[in-house]
């Protein structure tokens, strides 16, 4: 059988549809959208759908969503997938990845926008999402930190991931970083550590006050008294600043025999320093990190136990809600989600 | 002056505009989307746009999609942001944020998804894409190998992005491999060495071959001759490989005096090897990576001197011919475009 052959510019029309089936547009709008008031008969439903079929014709989505109201899609903005200083994060990967698996799970696609922290970028960004009526947006950050979105954002049902407005106006999803201090604290604790020290992050930040609260509860609930000096502070973003601190920690009389890292690289500044000291990891020094950039965590050696951010299930958890309150974006009080952070047991604690 | 509360549900529609400017809906149509043959005059059209500023008016984007047939809408399909360990890769990051900038300076934006290298998902995934109209679409794979896409891809203009078919039927963008490793081996040539190894990678693959071919045209043009025993293979996904690698050469009667290592990892674990030998890096021996992952080349110590993967700029690449080619989609013969890697200087080498 010879069929012809189409070039792009002569796709099937919804006309030829209709031709085909001896219907009207209409019916064959009707027909496909599933339009719940039409009272078309069961033979000339066959009738449209053999023609779509023998035409294989593709209804537009975007005339679909026009008349469903839907446009199955939603926005996910981040601040950044790429750091300042260029350096590409891996968590953002796992934020869009939890984002996609849930949205396609309901047929939803996602639009997916990096503003770079830039505010006329975040608002035109807003705008074109907006024109593309998306059926909700995700904002996310690089760090859990309170933010203040442009006010256009409301016009469509919102989720805050891994940050949060600080009058509590809008739905969020972050990181129980208490939660996961004070289980790095106790895994140390049940392990029979009693002096833990903390490398702390040295700028004021959620994960930074509520990991330190996390640890003094875990170090409280086994009547081990708190040390302000087994706590230091330094930058995390580079390893240099875990190896200065554990060469500091390790010059008290009374050193610790575990440390819990801010996160993997602090974590990965320690094994440098210990190493330079001649001490092994776990046997004379236990170390937690937090984070889980597998990149690290799983490569060093030994590799790092650690506390995993939960950025794919906080992707998850934002799209379930989006869907949820599409309809209803206003029925509940917006609510701070905080979704706990595992630990990943490897070999140096 | 009080101004009514409009609720979501009572967005200001055309009809509004049209009512306020005493015009039809068309001619509202008509103007928002510059309608070439409308003879619409001066002052109507003033009237138009100060009833849709009035009203805060925002033309339907599907809408407009639909009379101009542009979506302005890319799709970027990728086989995984997340690899089958559930490792977060920070290059599908710099992929993204390519794509994204491109698409951004002419007013696009970017369809994410991610098919887990799942040939079912692929084919909705395109299908998905295909009724949302988008413009053309980006099927990129995490590391550089040939691909067959779904046939259905084609109906759209397509750049396969860090990937190609093997019949060059489709246009594509990939690491220039054989410059990488050339210009790799060239730096540690000039900085004196003769004797320098290259850790490559074990499994088949473009990366592997052409790096060869890039290493020897380097030691050709260098007049140093080729020992095939001072190139070693292992599996470089895990640090332990470089490892045993470094160990192995460094055995040999006459070791080398720099390492290329197929990537940064393989690198990791050389430094691992290295520092339990006694050896200093770069005085005994130097070393260049490849990949430029921050998160490890910036953090090691000494911060590893490395070869950059272009994924940022294949992201580009790859926005900017879909939307030469857009409306001319067979106008050439598909290309296989070859973005050069730059070397990252540290202190490794």
């Amino acid at each position: 059988m010879n069929r012809p052959v189409r070039s792009r510019a002569k796709k099937p029309s919804i006309q030829d549809v209709a031709t085909l089936a001896g219907v009207s547009r209409t019916t064959v709008s009707f027909v496909v959208n599933n339009a719940p008031d039409a009272s078309i008969s069961e033979s000339t439903r066959d009738r449209v759908w053999a023609a779509v079929k023998e035409l294989n014709w593709r209804p537009n989505a975007m005339a679909r969503g026009l008349s469903s109201r839907r446009s199955h899609t939603i926005g996910f903005i981040s601040d950044g997938f790429v750091s300042d200083e260029s350096v590409a994060t891996p968590l953002a990967g796992k934020t869009i990845q939890g984002v996609q698996d849930a949205a396609l799970a309901t047929d939803k696609m996602v639009l997916v926008c990096n503003t770079g922290r830039n505010r006329k970028v975040e608002r035109d960004t807003i705008e074109m999402l907006l024109e593309r009526q998306v059926e909700g947006i995700i904002y996310a950050t690089m760090f859990h930190h309170s933010v203040v979105p442009p006010a256009a954002i409301s016009q469509v049902p919102v989720v805050l991931l891994d940050c949060f407005a600080d009058d509590r106006s809008l739905p969020s999803v972050v990181p129980d970083e208490v939660q996961g201090a004070r289980t790095a604290t106790e895994v140390l604790l049940q392990k029979g550590h009693r002096r833990i020290g903390f490398i702390n992050n040295v700028d004021p930040m959620p994960a930074q006050t509520e990991r330190l609260e996390g640890y003094k509860q875990a170090l409280a609930s086994h009547d081990v008294p708190f040390e302000s000096r087994l706590v230091q502070y330094c930058t995390t973003t580079h390893t240099s600043g875990g190896y200065r601190c554990a060469m500091s920690l390790m010059q008290l009389s009374e050193p610790p025999t575990a440390l819990f890292c801010f996160n993997d690289l602090t974590a990965m500044g320690v094994y440098d320093a210990l190493r330079q000291l001649g001490l092994s990891i776990p046997e004379d020094v236990a170390i937690i990190g937090f984070d889980n950039l597998e990149l690290i965590a799983a490569q060093l050696y030994p590799p790092l136990s650690t506390m995993e951010l939960p950025h794919y299930q906080m992707g998850q958890w934002a799209v379930q809600y989006l869907i949820e309150h599409a309809d209803n974006p206003h029925d509940d009080k917006p609510v701070q989600h905080k979704i706990p952070c595992p630990f990943i047991a490897r070999s140096s604690a």
